[in-house]
Order: C-alpha cells, then structure tokens, then sequence
C-alpha cells in the first residue's frame, strides 16, 4: 500500500551519532522499502563538520542500513543517491542556519517538495535549547508546509529546567508542532495497552480497585552503564528510566478511557492520572547501586569501577517507588514501579494482581493456598500478555494448582516493527498521540523533582541480583 | 500413598454386560495398581448366568483389563485370584438375594472385612426397580458396616417414572445412601468448573447478567446411533443427553457460589438453578434427525436407515435449546444448550461471551468489528480454557484483531483419569458430591418433561453437519 501521506524534508541534528545510525536512518529506509516513506522525502543529515560531501554521508548510510537493517542492494544504492543530503553546520551560528534554509529551501526546489519540513534533534541534550533558539531566529519555525520539531530525551532534568526548555520551545513553535519522543511509546506493546484495555470489556471491567490489589511496573536491564557513564552520572535511574519509560507504563495502565482515541483526549487522561499521584514519601523509595556479580555465568564489575564513574559515586542504578493514585478508580492500589542496571534479566513487564476470592471453599484451613489471578502484560524480551489462573488438580482430592494461559505476539504476527518506525510514521502524519505533551513533562517533573532533591540511603546491590533486598519490604 | 479408606465388597448387578467390562473393572484394577483402593476389598460380578465360575469370570476380567487398561501381569493374575468373585443370580428370584447375602458375608469372613457393601447397579434401567426392591426385601439395604447404592442412567423417561424410581429407592434407602451417576459429573474438567469458578475472583467478578451475553453448552457427537437404536428410538437426544450432561454442565455454570464445597451444599445450589429456570416454550427448542451424509470424507447412514431404526422414525438426534434462568444473576442472558448425534467433529465445551465494550473509540464507524470476549471451557477433545481478546495489529493503524490466551489440561497434567475412576473412589470415600441427587432428578425431568410431551417439526440435517440452520435462528 503505498502512503497517502505529503512528502517531506527531514532535517536531522546529529545526523552523525549514534541514534541516527542506529535508529532513525534504518527506520526511514525500512519505512522507504515498505512504500510508507512519500515519494522525494528527503532526509537531510546535519552536523558540525562541514567538510563531509553527500556522498560521503550517503556511504555512512549505506553503511549503517547493511549493519542495522541487514540489507544492501542497488535500490539501497539509489534510494540514497537520490534521499540523502548532508550539510555541516559548522559552529551553528546565525548564518549557518541562514544557510541550512537555503540548502532545505534548494532540495524542495529539486524534488518539487510542498514545503513540509520536519527537524530532529538527535543531539546531547545541551544543543536542544540553542538549536531551538536558532531553528527560531533564523525563522525555520514555519514554512508553507508544516513544520515538525522532534525532541529526543531526556526533556529536561527537573522541574525548572523542562519548564525552562517548554517556555523557550513555546517562544518559537505551537505545541502542535511539537513531538517529543519516548521511544517506549513507539512499541507496539505499550500501544497495545490501550487496544487491550479499550477493546475488551473482561478486562477492563475489572480494571480498577476493587477487583485489583497492586499493579508492578518493572523495566530490569541486564547491561550496566556500558559507555554512557558521563550522561548516566548525572541522571541515575529515576531521571533515566522512571520519569519518562516507566511513568508512561503507569498512566497508559492507570488511565481513564479518554473521550476518543486522538492525541489530545489521550494526553488529557494522561495528566489527570499524574495529578492524582500523591507526594512520594521518603519510606516509598528504595534506591540501589550495583557491586561487582555475577551476569550469565561471568563476572561483571560494580558501578564504581565503570569506566568514567566516581569511586565515590553516589548515583543510584536502581530505584523502586511505591506511587498511590488517590481517585476513584485507584485509591488504595499500590504502585509499585521498579527498574535496575545489572539485574538478573533483562525483562520489562506490567504485573496486574487481582483480589483473591474473598471465601475459600476449598480447604478453608488453606486460605493462602489459593493464589490470586495475575494478568502480565510482558513488553520484552517475549511480547505477549499472560493470565494466571487455579485449576483443579487432577485426583480424588480437590487442591488447585496456579496455571498460565497465554498468548506471544511473536507467535501471531512474527517480528514487530522497531518503535521508530512507528513513532517517524506518525511525525510524517501528523498524529501526536504517542508523543509526550507538554503538560505531561511538567507534571512528571512536578512529581519526582522532590524525590530527586531528597536524600535516600543507597543499598548497594550485587549484579546479577534482583536489586536490594530492602526493595522487597517496599511492598511490605 | 496407600489410602485410608475401608475396604468393601462392590457387588456389581450387570457383570457380564458391556458397562462392568469398558468402565467399572478397568477403573477398579487401575485404583488398585494406584494403591486406591483398600486392600481386600472384594469385586462380587453378579450375573443371570449360574454355570460361569469364579474361574471364568476372572478370566474375562482379565481379558477386560488387557483390553482397556492394556496391561497384564503376575500381579495382575494374583488380584483376579484374590479380590474378583462371581455369583449368579438366575431369575433373581427371593432365595437368589438370600444367597448373595450368603455370599457376601462369606467374602466377608473370608477377608476379614467390616461389612461395607456398596451395590452397584450397571444394568439395563428396567431392572432398577426390581433389583432395589429385592435388595431391600432381603434386607441387603444396611449392614454393619455401610451400604451403597449406585444406580447408572437412565434414571427415569419423564417425570412420572423418575418420581416412582425415587420413591422406590427411598422405601428402601435413605438419600444418603444414593449414588446416581451422571459420568459427566466425574470427568475431570467437569469438576474443575467448579474449582475454576470458585478459585478465581477475576472470572467470578464477572460471572453475571452485566457482564456476560450468553452462555452456549455444546456437547456434539460424531458418532450416530450405533449398536443402540433399540434404546435411542425410546429416548432421543433429550432423554439421552440433554436431561442429565448438558443440564448438569448448566447447573455448575450457573449455580450460585455454595457455603462450602460439601455434596449438601453443591446440591442445594444446582436445584435452586433448575428451579428458577422458566418454562421452555416451543419457539425456544429446535429438534432435528440426521440424513444421510459424510464424515471425515466417508460417507455414512440417515438415522432412518440404521439397523434397528424405524423408517419413520420422529426421533430426536439432535436438539438444541435456548433456556432462562430468571433469577438475580442470570436474568435476561440465554443459555443455549446444543447436542447432536454425527455432527461435524466430536467436540464439547462451555462458550461463555462477554458483553462487547459500551464504546469503541478506535474507529467508532466499525463498531461490528471490535469483538466480544469469549471464554471456552472445552471438555473435549482437549480440555482446557482459552480466552478471546482484542489485540492490536502491528502497523501504524490502529487496528484490533482477536487472538487467544490458551491452557491445555493435557500439557499440565499429562492424560486425565477416567471418570469412573473418579467416580468410584468417591463412592468408597462416602462423597455424593460428584452425584445427582434426587431432587435434582426430579427438578430436572419436572424442566424437561413438559417439552418431552409436546409436537415439534424434526428438522432434517446432513450428517456432518452442525445440525439443522433452523437451529442457528434460536440464537436470534
């Protein structure tokens, strides 16, 4: 099917890192190969050397498409001749984004392109704000198409700092312009959430808390810092995982059903779950920080001994937080979300328990034995969702026994689609749903700036372990 | 684990017949290979047949095992020798009981036994009645330890005949010492209904009129009449099927949740079901005979032209059935109970449809397409549970297709045990759980009598169908 959708100019900032290599221009030639990329989109790589030609970059991409894709053919070849640009923006002053106009302006000219354009900030977070200032100044914030501004993470480190960045990207763009990017919201599990709980009146009739004891967000990676340790230092896991991928989990799970499956009554219903979030008390955190362990049979060094971490350093690699929503749907219904470095597996899943028959009637004297039904929607490493149930025994004697059904998205529909796919199809189409409003941000921000300004003990934790212990009592 | 219960003589009436060969003696020999069944209990075949010696009797044990249980062994030859006995009844005349009272109580001195006799009748139904009677005349109706009576079904052709039977038994027998047999009621997944429904608050929460549409009860045969058209042409597919299987598969869906999980109490609350049930009109019953057809690519016979059917037959083989439970729970949810004889596979299961979502906010204009849930409960071929949900497509679109959450018995448990397994050992441990009791009989024949007497059109349909289309309009 081939897409109904305008072409486009799409300008990327750091086209020369490791997200566009990896991610965005593997996507767009995937989305190209699929016939979703219009016709003469054109894909312009931007970076501080000046001195790359095209076609020097168009090789880079050749490249990162054998590597990242896995294909190499003489479309490939063309698609790049023909799609790929790079301009150098030098220092980034004023005339080089006078010039970078002039070089979008030449290529919509040549491909007889409507004036669409989309700009990418896959750059460190410190170029987001004077790229924004200059996409401004220069008055590359309008154009007779539309015009895009995708940010990447992090949106600010705390409160002050995302309204600051909010304020000044408001100064030059609407908020219709704007997509901020939380890949997790690209996968298709975590779209899924919403199909599955909109879709199907068993579930969602029970969605709520009289029929839900606790609800358990974990995200557990198995790496550790890896190279990242200068970012990772100053973030830890809250400001890195918790305030965006696991915050975004707990509101598509704990919101209300919105008005209509559009972007602004989905964001409306976002909020609201993050206004009803009480203030997170000292006794609701556990924060760990990884020693050296064991991961899959070998030995890996603890957080301090990373390469570029202080010897010293204080900053937490795992965190569990018990939230409470306090509205009618959730009160009383504990949150508990929990995310690491260097824990067992590598596994992200939301764990739905339910209250237990009130009644026993099978062996009263064994209340306990009667396990609750628990719904896992897993998002990684196998997509799928599972629920646990009792079933009888086989034998004379009535004794239950915890069975799973399931079902594997892999098994139905074969590999997913990469959430940048996704998330750059819906940038071309215009639709904001799965990216994060401003609100979002602030509210989010509004919620763990105070935790991230108190003192929590840090436990350390063995790599390859599940966290702390002290974890465990966070769930009493 | 050798079992603590005491051991008996089981004096089987109808030894000979095909009932004691397939089911009893294999599900006995198997209870004792299993150490289930206490040591010296004793298996007394009672036959018309008086020259047949305890010698030869054991011989066709023997042979009865090999064939069904498909073992043979020294042990199994000393069980035979030790624990299987013959007596031949003759006319059953008065001095014929007095001397099976003889026999026993020789058993018992034999094996030092403490009395228990449990008499099990697996007989044509027209020697019911005078088989009890007998037994209570020569007083075999107590004994000093317990006495059980086990009486297969038929039990009754309509209201009027079952009341007799009961108010026979009961001038002999106390309630208590009544095991009806409903071999369905023994099937593992049958009473795993009740362990499903019990044990899992999520399913229990929502087992009602607001969230389920309709509950559909399928028992579907392949086969056809067999060697059996000499009592099918009596009974019917109502009689044969509906009266007892289906209803009790009605009767523990539908039942309240019992104060605890004892025969008195499960009892008391499937005749409250059968109770509430209202009076089925003839708009609400589809009867239909099956034509000759094709099954599984082989051609075979219309009912009128099976060895020993009349060739203007007006029996039923197949019927299919839209009841109402007009109590709180279920009011205003139809309960579609559908057997037949050569249908197109040989499948039974519960098919539960949940309410469809009040709204479908993906794509509004295609209501239709967003599925309800459904959840089956399959009793054969593959026992297990499986639940229909709503999962979104892969792609951009938002899209839901239905997909399955699945458990299967066998994957869990390996192969299930025969019901008359279940059912014995239960009739040796005193637990009338797993049987009917007689009120139930009557509520049920009291439903069904009234529709017995009554005209319908017996609609024609190919066998290898699934039963007449007449039928699908009952479900409106």
């Amino acid at each position: 099917m081939a897409t109904k959708l305008q072409p486009a100019v799409i300008a990327i900032f750091g086209a020369t890192g490791d997200l566009a290599h990896r991610k965005l221009i593997p996507a767009l030639y995937e989305m190209s190969a699929a016939n979703q990329l219009p016709t003469n989109t054109s894909i312009l790589g931007l970076g501080r050397k000046t001195d790359i030609t095209d076609d020097e970059f168009r090789s880079q991409v050749r490249k990162s498409i054998r590597d990242f894709v896995g294909s190499d053919s003489e479309e490939l070849g063309h698609w790049c001749e023909k799609c790929i640009h790079y301009f150098g923006m030098g220092d980034s002053g004023p005339e080089d984004f006078e010039k970078l106009n002039e070089k979008i302006t030449a290529i919509e000219r040549t491909f007889d392109l409507p004036g669409n354009r989309i700009f990418y900030l896959a750059t460190p977070p410190q170029a987001f704000g004077p790229t924004i200032e200059s996409l401004g100044e220069a008055g590359l914030n309008s154009s007779e198409g539309y015009t895009r501004l995708v940010i990447e993470k992090p949106f600010g480190h705390d409160l002050k700092s995302a309204e600051a960045l909010n304020d000044l990207i408001h100064k030059h763009f609407r908020e219709d312009q704007i997509y901020r990017i939380d890949h997790y919201l690209g996968k298709e599990t975590v779209q899924n959430l919403l199909a599955f709980r909109f879709g199907n009146a068993l579930f969602e009739s029970v969605w709520n808390r009289e029929k839900i004891e606790k609800v358990e967000i974990l995200v557990a990676e198995e790496l550790g810092v890896e190279q990242r340790a200068n970012y990772y230092e100053k973030s830890g896991a809250l400001r890195d995982m918790v305030q965006n991928h696991l915050t975004q989990l707990l509101t598509l799970t704990a919101m209300e059903i919105p008005t209509a499956f559009k972007a602004g009554h989905i964001r409306y219903e976002k909020v609201k779950v993050l206004n009803a979030i009480l203030p997170i008390h000292d006794e609701d955190i556990v924060e760990g920080q990884y020693t050296e362990g064991e991961i899959g049979g070998e030995g890996v060094r603890g957080y301090k001994e990373e390469d570029g971490v202080k010897k010293d350093s204080k900053t937490p690699t795992f965190v569990s937080l018990c939230l409470r929503i306090e509205n009618w749907r959730w009160s009383g219904v504990p949150f508990y979300l929990t995310t690491g470095k260097r824990l067992k597996e590598r596994r992200s899943e939301i764990v739905v328990t339910f209250r237990r028959p009130p009644v026993t009637i099978f062996k009263p004297e064994e209340k306990n034995r009667v396990h609750p039904n628990v719904l896992v929607i897993a998002l990684q490493p196998n997509e799928g969702f599972r629920v646990s149930f009792e079933v009888k025994k086989p034998g004379s004697e009535i004794a239950v026994k915890t069975e799973w059904m399931q079902f594997s998205y892999a098994d139905s529909f074969g590999p997913l689609p990469d959430a940048y796919h996704t998330l750059l199809y819906d940038i071309l189409e215009g639709d904001q749903t799965l990216f994060v409003s401003a609100d979002e941000t602030l509210a989010s921000w509004r919620l763990y700036t105070p935790v991230l300004h108190s003192h929590h003990t840090l436990y350390p934790y063995p790599a390859g372990s599940w966290g702390p212990k002290e974890a465990q009592k966070l769930k009493g």
